[in-house]
């Protein structure tokens, strides 16, 4: 913890900083300055916020010196980690990993035609949710463990993983039933409760990116899961609230590189929430790829216009193709493969 | 609902439109302008978002005319909701109410001090969590039950009412057991599921707006709990995130007048989760109560620096005191009492 | 400086960066850590910015030490700066100074009619465009010098101070000869031309905070004038930009004490502006003067539904009036007279 | 203009927004709803901000039907605008467009080396500023017309256009002088003064997006110069500014494809502006071009940590090889060459 404090500060207000840390099992270095003195303490920093000092009379500005997440750093694990599954495919090697499908599980049909869609198109993983978080209380909420089902089966046929959303810890037992990967939503990246139930999990966790949350506090959802002893975690970036509404949200892409920075854990894209507009997604997806991504998860649909849910952001299913299709030409540039 | 046609949209295009929201059960009204076709479509716009329409082929954009929500509007209940206790205290009446308190339970010893410093200074309820959400795993996390326990002891010594915070649905019949109102945190605004079992709980519901929530979502987070039968909600301000980082969140106090306008609920104002910094909580507590709060929720703690969570934006007891001095002279100004 | 190396960064990497601090003549102080190595660098840090170091190899995070702006920080002037008017009138001592007025200067009997209200009410200055910054080309851009004349003539004849806006440094003089204050939008606060020539004016100059800019930005922009020579600023929050577009910006009004705190240079606030819709404007500015603003900027004028700009957010006169009252009774909260 | 009574708006709150539309110069067409009654307004929507309309008793919301702006419109020259050089570039053609350099022009070496380096890398066009916006008045503030000869020298040597920053209108001529693209910096984006002369410029402008500016506000401010008969206008997204502070902006790549949409005018793309980091350049580059842009701008530095400004968002020259070899492999997907 570095202390800095005021110019003028008085011997006083920095003996009793120095006090404050003494009592918090900081061992304590001055060194004073011509204008500034800075103090820096060597200590437990986890439990102490830089706030608790900036507010103490005297002090001009305090800064954490070590990172408040531990297993989620990429100090913990240098080389990066790799999840595999059990039909072979890994997300954060060099293949890159797309999941695709709809918002919701609707029908049967809808779901076999979209994951023979889909896994034609190159895509390993359907996404689809059968519990959605929806912000009116009067909207279509899912079909439930039914959805969940017709998922699993068309999944099977087409040999595709399943990520589906988990809203609550209460459905932690089913999705783990039914889903390879059990996707918590942007709105529940700080659903404590939920994160601490899943670090016990044996599946691997996909957190999405609060539209609120820095990347720190992404990492530091994470760390609620490794914590937990559930050291599969991949991150995504599904976009951020700003104060430009032409896209529902406003992908912060340079996220991917600094996640990649600080962290060992792989990141995805979410294009289809990031922009909310189907003509949006496809450049978004390329850039996403471009940014280093190490995947995708897009909103496809056989019919969007019909859609019970998030029909404005889905992509038609030769609207996925294409985009395959451009996906394969970028990826050499980051050297991944498609 | 409203859709404005691009300038060029061709026939085929307006038809298109017209025969989806035909297909969704409205009844559609067409005008002809110069330059653009507009069309009002009348009928069930709950199943419908904008976004659908807006991404339809020469469509410019699309504008929803009713609100989402309904039970929480203001036409619903214009003269205003005004929730009362048993022991006589009312929020959303003339009279002002305040609750203060330490960030956690700590200790009996805390908490029954906390209790008679703030009910000498006027404070009507008593705000503590017992159960902490909190950003890294490795911070205190709260007594649990048994903070609960002297919570809820403190309160009754001291004829106070308890607003204590939920954490999830599993949580909700103990806290239904200690405490007067349950409060839901910013970081839980959407947690549907959560909000969903409050719509059935007999206490009253303090929901925190999110830290990127807009006053619609808000809204609409209340009409969840509304639309379960719990007509006791009462909606708080406590700061929403912008680019400015010298303060942990932005307060946005227009959000009072605005809620006012929209919504029959009482709403209450957090300067202290609102500024994160104790010498702004004052003058931000005096702005909200100017601009219109039903009340306050201010973090008060017998001794600051020793606190276990949130010490720095917590109020020593005498400033406590001030600040409820400077808020009976302010108090007239907005024809309330104190 | 303090630069915070990674955990686990190499000798020649710490090294490197302690020759980059002596070459830029600083001395450097090292601090070998557990897990951190931490050097505080004493030396030119106007010359430096954070991040030339922040990317250096083996570099976790790097801190200014001193503030980048001098003669703004409160340490120049602890008594805090207060700017006398001729006619005695003074901005930043224990008076509120009220300045209300119209968008832009329209006609004589607008501008005589608004004065004459104004100043009744209690008002001491009148504020008016002649010269106005506008979004679109084809919008109404002010009335020019015969818009100043008239100004003028209206202050003249009720007493009150002008303030009127500067767009560009060529309309320096002209403004200088009609109004006691020269303004300086929130669309300018970054036009680093006009403020260095401001910084020769004999005139105070109202400097608005922009609408993306931070208070260290604001502080910044007021050391360009004052580094010019000219020590009469004064501050204006007008509000940011958010997520939230219910209200056109979102006042931060805890800008007030942080400014308080930071620099010694008076802080008006403008709640017409900061909301842009008339019935947000009372309660923002009842809840500025709580906040602990100096006073106010108010759109008032005689008929807003036929303004030729801004009529939204102007009051009329016997809202004004009704306002003025009102914050004469919040005033001593604040140890304040009006 | 479309506007939306509140439901239980009187037919006397009706009437009178009827009356100030007709005494606008429009015509009106009422319709009137189960729930609510809509007018839709045809006429002059230039004169008439929808916030006048919004505050008038009984109304609920009100929308402008026609863009703000018409000369950037898409509509207005649907098969998109190419800016083409005496030398054969071209702008918003098939070919992608690289101007790099360094943030300032520091020394003849300097210039020359940069130039030789991005010339020989590919780039078309050299970068670099002569007069320099500096948000600290005591920083380096750019050689002057020195610096923009030794830039035009350097440029001539190795066949590439110049495109140089102007600060405010006086500065016109001596940059249509020397450089072959006059750029508008973000901060000045909404310098109208600046923007009318420069609508007389027969130079090509490259008008940077301001960090708090909607893509709305861009387009109008393109508006100002369009509407001065300079056609030749190229937009540039360089980061807007969000709560995420680890970069310094957050680049809206999605602003790309939205504007390719609303409007005919080529835009490019600052990654370095954008991210404020050399380590993130590379990637945000590769993502604009992946996201649509025509262009790009970016900084090169023969010896980025010596450089008297912007040194660490700047890249090494053979970085920018290695990121000039990468968008080539990327260009095909977009339908570009390189």
């Amino acid at each position: 913890m570095i202390v800095v404090m005021e110019a003028g500060s008085t011997e006083e207000q920095i003996q009793s900083v120095i006090d404050r840390l003494v009592m918090l099992n900081f061992s304590v270095h001055r060194s004073t300055g011509m204008i500034h003195t800075v103090l820096g303490g060597v200590g437990p920093e986890g439990d102490l916020s830089p706030d608790d000092l900036q507010v103490m009379p005297g002090v001009k500005e305090c800064h954490r010196v070590t990172s408040p997440y531990k297993l989620a750093a990429r100090a913990f694990k240098p080389e990066g980690t790799i999840i595999e599954f059990a039909n072979g495919v890994k997300i954060g090697g060099p293949e890159l990993v797309v999941a695709a499908g709809p918002c919701s599980v609707e029908t049967e049909d809808q779901i076999q035609t979209t994951a023979a869609a889909v896994a034609r198109a190159g895509a390993k993983m359907i996404r689809a949710g059968a519990f959605k978080p929806r912000s009116s209380p009067y909207s279509f909420q899912g079909l439930g463990e039914e959805g969940l089902r017709l998922l699993r089966a068309a999944a099977d046929a087409h040999d595709l993983l399943v990520v589906s959303e988990v809203m609550d810890q209460t459905q932690i037992p089913l999705l783990e039933h039914y889903a390879d990967v059990l996707q918590v939503g942007a709105r529940n990246m700080q659903n404590y409760t939920l994160l601490r139930e899943l670090g016990r999990s044996p599946r691997p966790i996909l957190l999405k990116r609060g539209i609120a949350a820095t990347i720190e506090e992404l990492l530091l959802s994470a760390e609620y899961i490794l914590s937990g002893g559930n050291y599969q975690v991949i991150l995504c970036e599904r976009g951020i609230r700003t104060f430009e509404t032409y896209t529902r949200n406003t992908m912060d892409l340079a996220a991917i590189p600094v996640v990649k920075k600080l962290s060992h854990l792989p990141i995805m894209a979410d294009p289809s929430h990031g922009t909310g507009r189907r003509d949006k997604v496809i450049p978004m997806a390329r850039a996403s790829v471009a940014a280093g991504a190490d995947g995708l998860l897009v909103e496809v649909h056989p019919d969007p216009d019909r859609a019970l849910s998030d029909g404005a952001q889905s992509l038609y299913p030769d609207q996925f193709e294409t985009l395959m299709a451009q996906l394969r030409i970028i990826a050499p540039a980051v050297d991944r493969t498609l």
